[in-house]
Order: structure tokens, then C-alpha cells, then sequence
């Protein structure tokens, strides 16, 4: 068990597994709305085995800005809630931010990314923009945005609460829910499911390695994909003779 | 003095001064984005003379609905974020509901609307949708929204807070700020300018009454509007004439 | 039963009860995209009691036009689809067209709606726009469109089907299903869920008569709406009283 | 001949035909997108036989503001372009304004439109929004915008020049361009093909208003429209009998 | 001849020119519509030279997902459209998918994708989402989307029909139309303009090949390009020295 | 001194910082809206350490086409604003193209690009699209746009004007406005601001240099970003050290 209440069984599987399967296993349970609409990693190439982000939410919420009560000013001291979250999300958690979808300024840039990067967070995500994004991009902690975006989140933005239940990409988003991101997006998985999902996805991605390797190989997807009985059997015996 | 703040005659003049007026004043004081965007009258008339809607806001906030937790069993007792605002909303008071403007399912239909006018409710605001549109548009107390919607707001609206603030149109709207609304949409005054800008917009719709009526009568709108100092005797004279 | 298969008690039950009711009745059936998108009636004014648009979907499924092939030479004999579909459409049905959303030509005009009218067509939705509209908006037959739109359907549409599966206002229709429409918009219910549909609708709006009724004497919602078992038998009796 | 060169004849045809008929004849003349998009007529109704709008384009084009230069001081004097638009505009023309498709900010309030009204302009057009338009709405001089929109233009819109080509609703416009404008919206007719367009449309009604005859009294489309042999004599005969 | 029609001369000239000289050719033919609108290829990089995708097209059209028969339980058997047209796509064809340009869930995923690979077909092109987005990308056959998007087709997408017309980013698709994809995106060529396309196409290709090395040394663009008659008599002589 | 105006050293310093630290510095001077909104660099990769585009605004204004006087004869001679403005533009200077954000269509392609470079100009920057986008994405000039497009521009842009004040990307443009792009995008830095904008800009990059040391290392951002006395001393000795 890690800190967060997600085994770290589960955690380890969730970074190997794809959103897609992730978003497969939530429809059997009846989610349809888990995968962040418009949100995308900074990173430019996502190679091949790079490990999913993984984590806990930990919420920031931003509604419109006002030009009398979002200045400059505001960031001294210790009170101002996205600079309160950078300090204050533990460790393996993900940072996510609602922007109401407006990607017209940023919400974050570099340095506070930094900060959350050298205290363990284990990733950024927001459906606004994010600035410094090119810089960004190149660093170890994924981030996700809905754009790279210059102008300061004062400008658009004014942040109000740190984690309560928020909307992001149009997914509802409860803190400790665990967000997984990948190389085409992120989806969010509620906390009492996530164990249940984890396991189901690891066992969805050693049929489909399966699966892809046979069709690789020339067999059709009639009867394979799902699978009848004769493919069952295959596929049993494909994973003894793994050990998977 | 009412019991929220705002003195009897602000109210008095809010509820006959236009929108137009009013965000002309805001922005005289570095306010730019006071309109909800979006966001119309339900009532298909709205007659000459008929006053504003003018209230405290007093806020629900959504995020997108999920299946599992959003199902008709959760209007029973009296917990619910929707169904606690429409009690607990105080008399004079505007609900504002902040739907991330998707109005693709409703956000209150006429039985709530109902509820909160025999309460004493000034109005309603949403960046969502309403249902029961058209029965609603009969009523006497004014409603906004981004469309007539029939779903139910399960489908897409998780209700979650009550009177925190939110964004609604795209404008920041804070628990007490005064909301206003006439045929062309609504304005959002914030709580501790709206003295100064209800005298203000009083004094500005006199001069625009007396500009009016000059350009009726074929004069140019140059020197008059803004006024240079002959046409600024002429206003006093004028004004004197009316005893306004 | 009629021709159709839904039976003359259905379709009057359907001609009464509100969109906003049905889509609740087929949420509670699971079903949550049932409400056209962004699709209006055309008639400026929808009196109280006005009986709704019942009828079965006959579709009319349009691509993007191509200059070459969409000129107005195409509707010449008796081949073309959008005009095959108005000398077809039989009594009782709708029209329904799947112009993709587009509203920026018209998918029909005043001619082709005042035949399908005498053909005894019971309505016209469309996702695309309406020409002739403001014409059209004082016609007995109820229309709904995305927009007015003056420019004829060749310069973006062609059509292609008749009566297959399409989508409309972002909802699926096959040929048959049963769409219903108010003064707020258009439900589609599918076929074989009609006649439930339309009974527990009519039993719904019995109960909520009952419900406006007592919160205009100022009866709370908890409690009420939904009702616990005091409200339950004070329905029964109201409803005993009136023979409903 | 008026002033302007579109002759007093083609002006009173096209005060009499609708946009739709004018779409159809221009698509003839191979212009597919001459309606403007997005943009409606602010009166809440269209009654019939109300003549359209008609007039030559006069053009004012807006980029977007910027905050130090679009102040309320800017309207003082004589220069700013849009007040030298409302006082420059000749008699009989529409003022046409580019906003770029924005109607967060209005481009024109009643004060203006009165002033234009009162030196006969025939119309205003926009792609933004208008403000106090519910009293605009009610005034005789026809008005299209893309919205209601209360905010002053210096929030969005920044005046840069009079009366050169422009964009609106998608459509380009080059003053002394013929604007018609129904119920539906406008229409924008090259300044070169005016006289041919009215002429053809005035045709084409005559024949549509026969058409409709037919189709009231139970005629099928096939054969009529478009008219083959049987239908063209059928339609010289009730043309002759009628005089027209 | 390939066994479609498109002769391996024209075929073999496709794969080379860009996309942008085949929109210009399609113009030139009163064709403005035909270049995909938001769809992109997945492929992160397009290396200089890489050939074209280049084949017929072979259609599936989705409509609105419904959640009572849009199940896991859809792909039992061989009768899924989906999986249908993935087994029944000839060699040498595009996958052309109509997902209503709605990206929120995919319309395939890397196992179909695979097998239509190894199956021999040309490309997949889809106006909706991709899943296994980084994995495909990766591929040897080209794969265009809107947007990379995990989520199941379930959620959003009803296969209904293989091989009819359908629309495809905003253009219109006929079963056996041209498709050729560059790193820039998809042009349709209608089937019977194609080898008249492809021959002009790679003419205009060499006489551009010829445009940048003069402008690359220096020379301006006034009587090149287009070109007038010095400029011809270069470009002749050029060829000529090259037997291009 | 530039010809146009900016000093070297402001033209080196601007080079070198982010757009990002840009818009902090126009927006202490109340400028809220000076990013382009929705434009990105062509280029696939921004290695850290690549000079930004940096020059004088040189602008091309486009309305929507009309068929008949937007075909390929208008490249003719030496007339056509586009071909105008290639030849026209001043080296340092950067082309910016007012697309009214449509980038259905391209605004320009890889030959009159390439003109542009050896003539000397700094980059290109369209709100609509670019054709030959891979080929550009590969060239030394730097480009921006909205999206990739293939189709030529005239299928919806007319070239009307060259070097009047235009709007890109929702940012207002005056010609000599300073344009930097970086991988992020592009702002807009009036021409009146640039040198002031430019100093500031360089002293925020050494400070922001320091606390990203600073916050690698560990140290938190309260009191550091923004600075308290303890961190403008460390600051300031850090400086020192460096000689910066």
C-alpha cells in the first residue's frame, strides 16, 4: 500500500497499461466520460515503454478573472491557492487544474513545475495552457495542457480552491481519484475503482499482446478478437508457455 | 438598507438602468468582463418598461455528472446541492449556476423555478440549460439561460456547492456580488462597487434620455455625444426643465 | 394502432406530455443522448397547449455537396433524394435530415414543407437550416432547424439516402423511431421503447400537476419531489378527487 | 436611377423578394456564399409583406482593442471612425460592420442607430453584437446582429477604417455591394450584378408564388418544380390571367 | 491497370506530389472542397521523400452511438460493420471513416490497424479520434485522424454501413474516390478526374521544382511564377537539360 | 539603430527571452491581449537555445473570396497584394496575415515563403494556413500558422490590403509593431513599448534564471518567487557573481 490507498501492485500495472484499455475497462463498469477531451502531453515524442504517469488528484480550481483582484500583488506571501498547491501536493500525486477548458493563458509555467517536480509530484495536468511549454516538454515530470500558452494565468484565470472536485477536459475529477497519462492522453479512474480497473487492464493487455501478435502474423480478426472458444485455447496456451 | 447590503435605492435604480449602462460603468473602473456571454432571456418579449431582475447572487456550482453517482436516487432527503439552493436561496437573491457552459442538459426545470419564485427568489442564471422552457418564459420571475435544454441535468451536471464562487458565461461571479438582468442579458456587478455604479449609471441613462431625444430632433451626434460644453448647458437646462 | 404500429393512445399521451419528460422516462431506461442538439422550432411562439410534433422518423441523410455533381439541373425527373423524400414521406411521419450540423445552407424550403403538410407529413426536423423560415414559422406543421439559412442545399449538401440510420443534432434516428416535439425541442425515443414511454410519461406529468400545485401553495420540495410516503398518499387523494 | 446607381426599379423588386430566392439566383451566377452566417434580424418578428431591407453597403471595420488606445476618451472630437461612419453614411445606404465574428462586445447602441436612422440610412449590419437592443429591436430602421451584446465596443472592437472592402458573417463585402436583408438575414449581391439578380428574382418569385398555388391545391412537386412542358403552360396561363 | 482503375502510371505519380499542387489542380476544375479539414497525420515526423499514401477509398459511416445496443457485446461474430470493413478492405484502399468530425472517442485502434495493414490496405483515414495513437504511429501505413482519443467507439460512434458516400472532414467521400495523404494531410480526388489530376499534377511539380531553384538564387517572383514568356523559355531550356 | 527603429541591443535581448516572461511585462503595463491565440510554429522541434523570430510587423490583410474575382489569372503582373507584399516586405520584417483565424484555406506555400527568406525577412505569421507546411517546418525562416492546409488561398481568402492595421490571432497589429515568436508562439509588443519591454523583459530572465537554480536545489517558492528580502539579497549576490 502506498501513502494514497492505491497497492503499489496496482500502481505498477497502471504504469504499464494504455489509456485505451483503461478507458475499455471503465465502459464495462458503466463510465463513459473518464478520458480528458483535449488535453494532450507537452512532450513531443513519447518513446516507446516510457511509463505512465500515475497518481493520486490533487485539485486546483480556477474560475474567470477579475482585473481588480488579479494582479501581480497577489502572489506574496504564502496564501494564493496555486501557489499554496505547489507547496502542498504530496508526493505521487497529480496536479490537476480546471480552466474551464480556456487554454487563452496559461496556468502554469516552468518554475512551478520545477518546484512540483523536485517535491515528487508525479505529474501536472490542465485543460487550460501551460507556458514555458517548450522547456517544459523536456523535463522529466509529464505535464499535460490543452495548449502551450505565453500569457500569465492572471490574465484569464483566478484560483479559488485547492481540492475539491473539479471538472477537467469535461471529466469530472474527485481528489484521490488516480489519473493515468500516456502518450495520447489521460484518463481518470474514481478511487474506489482503481484497484478492480488495474488489475483487469493487466490482464486486457497480455490478451492483446496476444492478439497482436497473431494477427502480425497473418490470422484474421474473426473469431480472435474477441476471442471464441479456439482462441481462448490459443491464447492459453500462447501465455503458459510465457509464464504471463 | 435591505438585509443584503444593498441600499433601496441602488435597487430601485439597478432595476431600471440598462446593461448597456451598466457595463459602461464597470468599465470606466478597469472592468472588462462583466456580461455573461452567452447567456439570454427566456422571456420571447420583453415589454418596455418591465424592471430588471436585480439581486444578491447566491451560487451552485456543477462539475460534468458521473454514471454511478448521478442517478434519479439522489433527489430523495434533502442533501442534494440543486435541491438544498433552491431552499435555501434567500429572498431577493439570484441563483447563479455555474453548468462550464454546456447547456446539452438542463440545469432546473419549472417545478424548482416555481419553488424559488414563491420563495421570494429574484431570479435565475445559468450557463446551462432550462427545461420546461417554454413555461418557464411565462413566468414572472426572470430567467437566463444559454438554451431551452430538456435533459435532465443528471445526464451532464453533477451538482457539488453551494454559493462558492464560480464562473457563469465566462465572468466571475462571487456569493453577494449583484446581478442584473434586463432583455438584452445580464451583468455582473461586483458586491463592493455597486453603490457607486448604480448613482452612476442613474446620472449617465438622464444624459443618454436627453441625448436621445436630441438626436430624434436632427442633431449630429458630434459635441453632443460625448458632450462638449455647449451641449452640456443645454443637458443642465434641460435637466432643470424636468426637475431630474 | 395506427399504420406505424404505435397506438392512437400513445401518440395522444405523446402529443401532451413535455420533451423534458420524456427525457427523464428514458434515462431511467438508460438512455441519456435523446434530445436533438442544438435544434429549434421555427415558430416564434409556442402557445400553452399546443399539441406536440408525434410521428414516426423518416430520415433523409445528406453529404457535403461537390461542385461538379450538385447543380440545379439534379432536380429535374423524379430521382433526387430530398425530393423523393417529399413525395414519399407517409402520413403521420416526420422528416428528419442529417445535414452533419450544418446550418450554413438550407436542407428544405417553404415549397417542399407545404407539400409534405398537405401530404399529411406530421413534421420537419432538420440539424442543417431552414430557407423560406419566417414563412414557414406560420404554417401549421411544426418545423425545427438548426438556424434560418436562405442558401439553397446544393452549395453544401447533397443528398444521398432515404430512410437509413442517421444522426441528427448529434443523437441517432433509424427509420421508425418515434420523435416527439415541443416548444423546447425534439426527443427521439426508439421504436420498440414507445409505448412504455409514452405511458410512464403521461403518469410522470399526472404526479408533477400534482406537484406545481402544491408548491404554488407553498408547499417545500423535500419531501415532495421526489415524494416520500406522506406526499405519495396525498397525490393518491388529489388524484382520486380528480378522477386522473 | 437613385444616386448610388442601383436603378428605383430593382430597389423596389428587391424589397419584395427573399433572401432564399436571391441565394438561388446568385448561386446561378456560380456565388455560393453570399448569406451572411451567424447573423439575424434583431426584431423579435417579421411581420408579413414587411419590405426588406435594401441598400448600398458602407463599410466599417474593426480589429481587435487594445487597452491603451480604445478608452472613452477616444470618442471625443470628430475622428473616430465609427462616429465618422454614423455621421458619414449617405442616405439610402446599410452600414456593414467587420467585428470579426466577435459579439462579446457590442459594435453600435441606440443612440447611433437612432442618428442613422434619422439621416435615412436603410439598415445596420453586424457580425458582432448591438447593444440596447431590445429598444433597437422595436425601432423602424431593420437591424442584424450576431448577438445581443451589451459591453461598450472599446472592450473588443477597435475603429480603424471607413468604407473599405470587409469581411462580415463569412462574406466579403465592397462598398456600394447591394445589401437585402428579410426576416431570414442578409444577402450580400455584387454591386455589378444588382440590376441582372433583381430582375431574375422578381421572375422567379412570380413563378414560385404560382408553384406554391399548385401545391396547396394537392399538386406533387415532380413535373412542377421544376416545371416541365405541362406545368410551363399551365403557369403562362395563370400568369396571363393574372397580369403579371 | 491496377485492378481498380487507377493506372500504375498515375498511381506512382500520386505518391510523389504534394497534396497542396493537387488541391491547386482541383480548383482549377471548379473543385474548392476537398482537401480533409482537421485531420492530420498521426506520425509525428514526415521525413522528405516519404511517398504518399495513396488508394481508393473504402467507406464506413458511424452514426450516434445508443448505449442499449452499443455494447462489447457488438463484436461477437462477423457481422460488426467495424470489423466487417477491416476483413473486406481490398488491397491497395483507404479505410475512409465518417465520424461526424467528433474525436471524443476513436473510431480504431492498433489490432485493426495492424490487420489492415498486413491485409495490404493503403491507409485509414477518420474525421474522429485514433486510439493506441503512439503505437500506430509508429507504422508503416499511414494513418490520418482528427485527434488521438483512447476512448472505446462504443461511446460515441454506431457503425452502420460499409462502402456508401459519406462525408469526411467536411468533404464529400464516394466509394472508389482517390485519397492522397501527405505529411500536410488528405486530398479526395473524385474517380474520375484522377488520371487527368495525376498527369497535370506532375507537371506542375516539375515546373515548381524549376520556381524554387530560380527563387532560391535570387530571382524575384513577378513573371516567374506564374511565369511569362522569358520565364517559359527558362523553364523549357531547364527541362530539357535535366530530360525531365 | 535598426532601420526600423529598434535598437540592436533590444533586437539581442529579445531574441533571447520567452514569450512567456514577454506577456508578464505587457501585462504590468495593462496589456492583457497580446498572444496570438491559436498560432504555433511550424517547426516540429524548438531546441533550447534557438534565437527567437524577432521584427518589425509588415501586414497582409485577407477577406473571404468571391468566385469570380478570386482565380489563378489574379497572379498575373505585379498587382496582387499577396505577390505584392513577398516583394514588398523590408528584410528584419515579419510577414503577419490576417486570416480571420480561418485556416480552411492556406494564406501561403514554400516558393513565395522561400522568396521571403533570401529577400531578408524575419518570418511569417498567418492566422489561417500554410501549404507546403512540411517543407517550411524544415526551412531556416521562421513560420507560424493555425493549422497545416494544402488548398490555395483563394478558395477563401481575398488579398486586399498590404501594411494596414490588421488583427492575428485575436491580437491587434499595427505595421512596426514588434513580433517574437518562440516555440511557444508569438507575441505582439507595440512599437512604442519595445525598447522598454525588451530591457525589462532581459532583467525578469536573470532573475528567473536564479530561482530556477534556486528551486532545482531545492528551495521552495514562497518568499523566493516572488522575492522577499532574503531571496532579492541572494538574488543580487548570485548576480554579482556572475557578473550579470
Amino acid at each position: 500500500m502506498s501513502v494514497s490507498g492505491l497497492s503499489a501492485a496496482a500502481r505498477a500495472t497502471l504504469a504499464g497499461v494504455s489509456t485505451a484499455t483503461l478507458t475499455t475497462q471503465l465502459f464495462k463498469r458503466g463510465l463513459r466520460n473518464v478520458f480528458l477531451q483535449g488535453v494532450q502531453p507537452l512532450a513531443r515524442d513519447w518513446p516507446e515503454g516510457r511509463p505512465n504517469m500515475v497518481g493520486e488528484a490533487f485539485t486546483l480550481r480556477y474560475i474567470p478573472a477579475r482585473e481588480d483582484i488579479d494582479h501581480l500583488g497577489v502572489f506574496a506571501g504564502t496564501a494564493h491557492p496555486q501557489r499554496r498547491a505547489v507547496e502542498d501536493i504530496p508526493p505521487g500525486h497529480v496536479l490537476v487544474m480546471d480552466c474551464r477548458g480556456d487554454a487563452s493563458a496559461a496556468s502554469a509555467g516552468s518554475i512551478l513545475v520545477t518546484r512540483m517536480m523536485v517535491r515528487g509530484a508525479a505529474g501536472v495536468v490542465t485543460d487550460g495552457g501551460l507556458r514555458d511549454s517548450t522547456e517544459i516538454a523536456r523535463m522529466a515530470i509529464p505535464c499535460y495542457a490543452r495548449a502551450p500558452s505565453a500569457p500569465t494565468n492572471l490574465i484569464k484565470h483566478h484560483a479559488v480552491d485547492i481540492n475539491v472536485p473539479i471538472g477537467c477536459g469535461g471529466v469530472p475529477v474527485f481528489p484521490g481519484d488516480i489519473l493515468v497519462g500516456d502518450g495520447e492522453g489521460v484518463v481518470v479512474i474514481p478511487a474506489h475503482l482503481a484497484e478492480d480497473v488495474a488489475r483487469d487492464a493487466g490482464e486486457q493487455e497480455v490478451f492483446e499482446r496476444f492478439v497482436i501478435e497473431q494477427v502480425r502474423a497473418g490470422v484474421g480478426i474473426f473469431g480472435l478478437y474477441p476471442p471464441e472458444a479456439e482462441a481462448k485455447a490459443a491464447f492459453e496456451a500462447w501465455r503458459q508457455a510465457r509464464g504471463l
